[in-house]
């Protein structure tokens, strides 16, 4: 292999730019060449790839987003739309592509290498909903601005008997949500494996307020599982506190990448170019009992996402 | 004067706390015994009053929020209230008093000035909007949490072709949007003193898309000016930018104080603590022209709001 | 078991008031009490013990330090004032006891063991020291106020063709100096692992400004190897860079945890209990292939220390 | 005038960057043409210049240090030496210059001045020595910085019966050290202006330490007055503290300027382009009174420092 590919797909995620410089590094230092395709898979079918030397990389560690660019691009399922995509690979003579996103992302390596293009995964997303791996690039950054915001609005609820109600990202994972809500102390978790019942919230709430003589309150909830702003209002009226609801949204997704995703995304990236140089395909790194490890694609897809009961459990005997 | 109180009014603001401890630590220096008062006016009212000594106030310097508790109290206009509170001030023997809070707060003690009670105000909210002044506690830490979480925006905006909607605190006033637009390096500010018409608003920015060739675009806009999530989404369908929208909401109240709004908010207090001291009544402190100053509160309550045209041209400049 | 003690000793570490407040919690909703004994074993032989309850670690979990003080005690390997103790422990009915921080610490855990006196360890120091735990508590909140520093140095040694010298702490274990090295992409590493050769070290500086063309140069090195500022002046006169120096110091040891820690630290809080509470003794918690497991104390105290071999090899590749 | 150019001299300061793009951005949009002069004087003398365009100012208003990099040069005082520069700026047609930096920097500009070469000077320095304005561009980055990293030494400090001694920057000018000893609620503050006994130094810690029952103290000193090293060990030797120092460094030079530092280098640098086009010269932007002016160079540079005299009597009630 003299040529490899690099790409960042979907939504971005601090640290990918940790592991693009370290795909870049890792395979300039073992003699091979290195291009960037910008804007993701759009970018690969339309050629917007441009070769990268180490200086290109310089000082990237430190950025959020991805200096590649990242997109979404339904029409990959296409056969003929990634046709065009190896053909683009070949022109240039790139003979292995590192893929850095999510699951969707997996998807469209998986059907690459089925084509006969050397592909690997690297899993990047800040709600850390990619199920084979237990930690991917960009969580760890989205956990700690959660906290950082989680504990300003602590400083200004306590000044004012109120219940903060802070949704965070993460709908099919509620990792965000639990890791949050453990780590800033909240008095309630809401997740889609939670589940909702808007009774009982307002209830517990009422029961806080009452029997613990709290100042402040705390509910950290995952995205799309219910209207923060109208919980807010029914706060207001149910119980002793006074609602306010706040969405951080995207500043989760930006932001420098802390030492932790700036490390695993650089392990991540020097692993993904050794296993390409071994003639890998089709398969994703990961991190499985705290090791970096490599997986086939398929398998990996099928993995069932994890149970964090034990975290719940955790939660209700400290809070 | 032996002894006066201090109270924490409105919506709270990073820096009250270093105004507290600023009348406390100055108070008990000059000799005389300072009482904090919970809950603003309210518990002015309900007589929720203790003695603060040294300790008390010992390291809140670098806490957000108010440790005093801040609360709203409609009914303090009617004379009856206000006679209910003074009653509890003489029961303890209180004979100044320094209100830390807004335009409104400032309409408190002026009435309690009439009443008798020597009252001294002190400037503190979030978003700039006290025209006696022309900086308030707080507005400093606002700011940079605003700019901290936009510089975050651009991570992520950028991977994605995007243009983010944030919208900041401040209706009356549009300080904090015009300022972090400015040093964000925003392409439009929207306020009330720009007014807001969406047509020009959708064009301008298709008009920054097609000639400066930007990867992405920011628009700050002050609150209850319009919907951002429906301004986002017309972004989206009229011009080459996907929009998004952010709204920073109760996290702009929160955070350790900045280093410019703990010294503001230190020498307020011992100002403030100064003029009781001197026999002065129904004065606010402010800064003018660079300078602590004094002025009387009927007069500062008629102060018409600047005018930030300066600071519209300097942006249209640079953008 | 219905008493337990908790402390805190060797040098404080971000992420010991979660830990704390996590066995105080955990503790008291499965129907035990728990007594914090302050400055460490000092304490326990003052007698320095009172009882905690649920309000005494409300909104600690983000407190850097530790609430309950740290302090170093030589003498504790005597026996009798382990003895004394004992007595301590005995008169406050305490029947077990949660020890928080380093092999120092271990060792007069398993002293107290021996004697009768049922004691779990838990892993708290910011260098990353104790063989036994993958990841000790405090070691990621360094680790990020290491990286947020060194990215401040590039921006000023970016702008003077300098050479920053940086030394971080770790003696004898130099995981800061090599992750941070890593994660801050350092052009060079220097631990007790990797040795130090001045001559050589001032040869690659020269190589790299002249074969790369770097603007700057960062240096990261454990304490205790060379001193840091003879060091960059020697980078003046032999190397076209112009040297200086930075010693990071006590701020590593301060800062609110970061996530990881705050986790960390509850779950490994909350295993001390259960421990206890299912009357093991004598062990440790630690992280253990990315899992919280328990050691025995006198294997823990064993286990040789982790080369970072592979870590210095990945940096090879990517600097 | 058709053409500027801008250069950046002395130790850089948080916000140079913000200065330079509203130089060219102003300059732009107001029909001129601006060059950037690389590494200050030297790289006039050396022809390191060349034209920028709006793009090259994108999104550096969020960077410390200065794109332009910066240095210094002994032999710009020959007139030789000037000669040079001089027939660099003709080569360019560049007819007026833009000088960022200190009082140093502004000696430079006003030789060239008086050679005929139209310079408006902008004050940026992190210690806040430049006596001509109340504020220089840097100032509050490094304040902040000095204070967020005491806060963390804080931390650390009271868990420990620590006494921390804290050198900050600034030897001509103590503004730092006064200004984060008021902020971080520091017991002692030793500056030029206030001189350093050694012995009452001590002897006022230990009064501290027995009258006030604190856990711990902090002492915030200018750099180059005494070795602070020795200071606590002395501390450790003769009170009932222990003594630590820390020496901040280089890193109150870095970082993302604040709110505050962007501003005021966005208003200086667009207020010295319209000096220059008004065909002003031989001036420097200053605050006076909190407004933005200008004043004559030799006038400037004869303006005797600011006491602080009334600061430090402010720090004296409160601690």
């Amino acid at each position: 292999m003299k040529r490899i590919g690099i790409l960042t797909s979907g939504g971005d995620a601090p640290g990918m730019n940790a592991a693009i410089r370290s795909v870049v590094r890792s395979g300039l230092s073992q003699g091979i060449e290195v291009f960037g395709i910008y804007d993701g898979y759009q970018g690969l079918v339309e050629d917007k790839i441009r070769q990268l030397d180490r200086g290109d990389v310089s000082d990237i560690i430190i950025q959020g987003g991805t200096v590649l660019g990242s997109a979404r691009l339904e029409e990959f399922k296409l056969l003929e739309i990634r046709q065009k995509a190896i053909e683009n690979l070949k022109k240039h003579e790139i003979e292995g592509l590192v893929v850095i996103g999510g699951d969707g992302s997996y998807r469209g390596a998986l059907a690459l290498h089925e084509m006969g293009v050397p592909c690997i995964g690297v899993p990047a997303t800040i709600d850390n909903d990619i199920a084979s791996t237990e930690y991917s690039i960009g969580f760890d950054t989205a956990l700690n601005t959660v906290i950082d915001n989680v504990d300003k609005l602590r400083d200004t609820s306590s000044s004012h008997h109120r219940c903060s109600v802070i949704e965070v990202m993460g709908n099919r994972c509620g990792d965000l949500a639990i890791y949050a809500g453990i780590t800033t102390g909240a008095e309630l978790i809401i997740t889609k494996e939670t589940g909702y019942d808007e009774m009982e919230v307002l209830e517990r709430l009422q029961h806080i307020e009452e029997s613990k003589k709290k100042r402040h309150a705390m509910v950290i909830i995952s995205e799309k599982i219910t209207d923060v702003e109208l919980l807010a209002e029914k706060i207001s009226r149910h119980t002793n506190f006074s609602g306010r609801s706040t969405v951080l949204g995207h500043i989760q997704r930006g932001g420098s990448p802390t030492a932790r995703d700036r490390i695993l995304a650089t392990q991540f990236g020097d692993r993904a170019v050794q296993l390409l140089l071994n003639d890998v395909s089709g398969q994703c790194v990961a991190v499985n009992h705290g090791e970096i490890v490599s997986i086939d694609l398929p398998e990996a897809l099928k993995i069932p996402r994890r149970s964090r009961k034990d975290l719940f459990e955790l939660h209700e005997r400290l809070v």
